[in-house]
């Protein structure tokens, strides 16, 4: 049966990541490839004991319908928990919890996006989210960043060049894929800068808390005065990503909005996850959870920077994050990183090429390497592999 | 901060619906208005067993991200205990597991309509799908139903009138809201006509393995040779709506199309509760708790029913189900439902008024009224002070 669908659906069946992801899965390859936290860290039995007490205290309350905006208990341990220690303001009724960030992505994009506009984002950026914004026929206008993140004057160039923009999607911390945060006084400019030209932000910080040097940074939300930021997090890195639980902090006028096309979009996230999150947090002390990720984050993070030293050519520049979950690497010279994808792949070990990440002109040479969700043998042996073939590569 | 939103944002803040259900929750309001499953019959014990044998056997990988077409063994477990006994051939390839069956209801609309598009559905419908199709710019096109369900030489004529349609969407089983199923010979006729006029059909059906008495009537999609009918049912009413599970099957190469949109909407279903359920499937005879769902159901329409002859005013028409949740009454004459339903309200009683669940024009007197989730003393009061309501009201 060959349906008639609609311009939302890709007309490609070029699916380039998938076939990037399904070498990557091959067992005989080793994977930096990947985007997952490290599941031996997932708290399994504190969730195994808030799962009995949910079923203890609220039995079949937890598994009937629930309301769009979430259970307000979750609410109240997000406030508590994410968005005072984070410096930023709300109360419930400033928060909807999400079938995972990516619902937030898709249903802000639905909100505001009309066949034709454009939204601006950082070059490169997260993939979903481009896939998210083209779906609903966004043109997308990228902006150029630099070891601090997205440029100011690049953004103050667009927004003039694009004054009717609908959205500016940006990941100031720990950026996926570069790994970039932006400083203090460039979100400062940034916020301000959005507020002139009136276009709103939907800043995405999936991987602010997980930072491992550096002085923490607040959220682009924290210096809003007018509601133009729209903040979104998620449970996903630092408890767990099966729950698919996340949460949009903004406007209470906002969050009336996306309630009713959250409503739409699935009624409510999975009800018994929330109260099993909410009674996590209220009966765990999530800060040394996270500290805890975040030491075995940095400490796999500086074997693979070692390595990059140690095995890479001279030449290799790289991202120096403070935190999260990526190293961004560029290899000079005029490269087809398809072409050194498959070469490494041949030797054994897989990344994700840069191309992907650009929603406009990539930048030759670049690639994306995880480094949460592998251990230390693993990292080892996946550089000495990459090194070899990417000296190799270039030397052909 | 006032928004620029898109098109697909309702532009009104006449939230009759929210209006209905608030004046429902009142506490001092018997609520005959909801469509909750009965919450004591949830299997909440055996769900604590089988959280606990995911944790022992699954542990963190319940709790990873997982693949977007829903866990496989859940999967398998649908085909065992859903598509087999209702006779619907489907292997794994062709199941999707969903975000309750809304979120297969969006994403659909999402991959088949364009603004302006037509879409034809039953009038009356479920309203949550009409919000769906409109958030798209859908044109809805209603089709007229009978005792019988929607009528074929009704669908005929609006095929022909509209052979650009892109979807039907029905609910041929138990329907929301007038509790209407349709017989095997018609199911048959419509799946030809649709058919020969090329053009798709949405089954939608939650409420199908809850019957109570005649004799069982396979889905549309037992009949479907040609991959036309996309079907769909959910856990929901089944087993709990908190976990918000649903499933799709159709044709493989609409499950890839579909699994594509269904990752930009949310990566994927949450895996925990899919490990859960499919345990529960896989420990359980979910034939036997359904059976017990169907029995309470059953005592509670019966009862309802004969309070209908005995307290409601002569002359009042109503369905007969032989499953799901809601009966359907129609008070003759030219009645004004929403003053009916504000007369109702200061009685101390609730129920749906009929014209919201229309997409075109609304049949006049007509009541969706819920029996599932409401226990035997609040069945008799509650329609002790309707009868005497309407009554009321039909004499003022």
């Amino acid at each position: 049966m060959k349906f008639n669908y609609s311009k939302h659906v890709p007309n490609t069946d070029n699916d380039a990541t998938g076939a990037i992801l399904a070498a990557a899965a091959d067992p005989k390859v080793i994977s930096l490839a990947g985007g997952l936290p490290a599941a031996e860290l997932f708290p399994v039995e504190d969730f195994r004991a808030s799962a009995n007490r949910v079923f203890d205290e609220h039995g079949a309350q937890a598994l009937q319908y629930g309301g769009a905006a979430g259970l307000p208990a979750l609410r109240e341990e997000i406030i508590r928990n994410f968005l005072k220690p984070r410096q930023v303001e709300g109360a419930v009724e400033n928060i909807a919890v999400t079938t995972g960030s990516e619902q937030a992505i898709e249903q802000i994009a639905k909100m505001f996006i009309n066949d034709g506009d454009t939204v601006l984002v950082e070059a490169p950026t997260y993939l979903c989210t481009v896939d998210a914004f083209k779906s609903f026929g966004a043109k997308i206008v990228t902006v150029a960043m630099d070891d601090d993140g997205m440029k100011m004057d690049a953004l103050e160039e667009a927004l003039k060049a694009h004054p009717e923009a609908k959205l500016i999607y940006t990941i100031p911390t720990f950026q996926n894929p570069t790994g970039r945060t932006m400083p203090v006084e460039r979100r400062e400019q940034f916020v301000k800068l959005a507020d002139k030209y009136g276009v709103p932000v939907l800043e995405d910080d999936p991987y602010g808390a997980i930072r491992y040097s550096g002085k923490a940074v607040p959220p682009l939300k924290h210096f809003d005065k007018t509601g133009n930021v729209i903040y979104m997090s998620s449970f996903s890195k630092i408890l767990a990503p099966g729950f698919r639980l996340g949460f949009v902090v903004a406007d209470e006028g906002f969050i009336k909005t996306f309630t009713i096309m959250k409503q739409i979009a699935d009624l409510h996230s999975d009800n018994f996850s929330q109260y099993l999150v909410a009674d996590y947090l209220a009966h765990n002390d999530v800060d040394a959870h996270i500290a805890k990720i975040s030491k075995l984050y940095q400490h796999r993070f500086e074997l693979m920077q070692s390595l990059i030293e140690s095995e890479f050519p001279a030449g290799v520049k790289h991202s120096n994050p403070e935190g999260g979950m990526f190293i961004w690497c560029q290899i000079p010279g005029d490269i087809d990183t398809q072409a050194l994808f498959d070469a490494c792949i041949k030797q054994g070990v897989a990344f994700v090429p840069g191309d992907p990440f650009y929603a406009g002109e990539s930048e030759s040479g670049t690639m994306r390497l995880n480094f949460s969700n592998v251990d230390d043998d693993t990292i080892r042996e996946g550089m000495k592999r990459l090194g070899a073939a990417i000296t190799k590569f270039l030397n052909k």
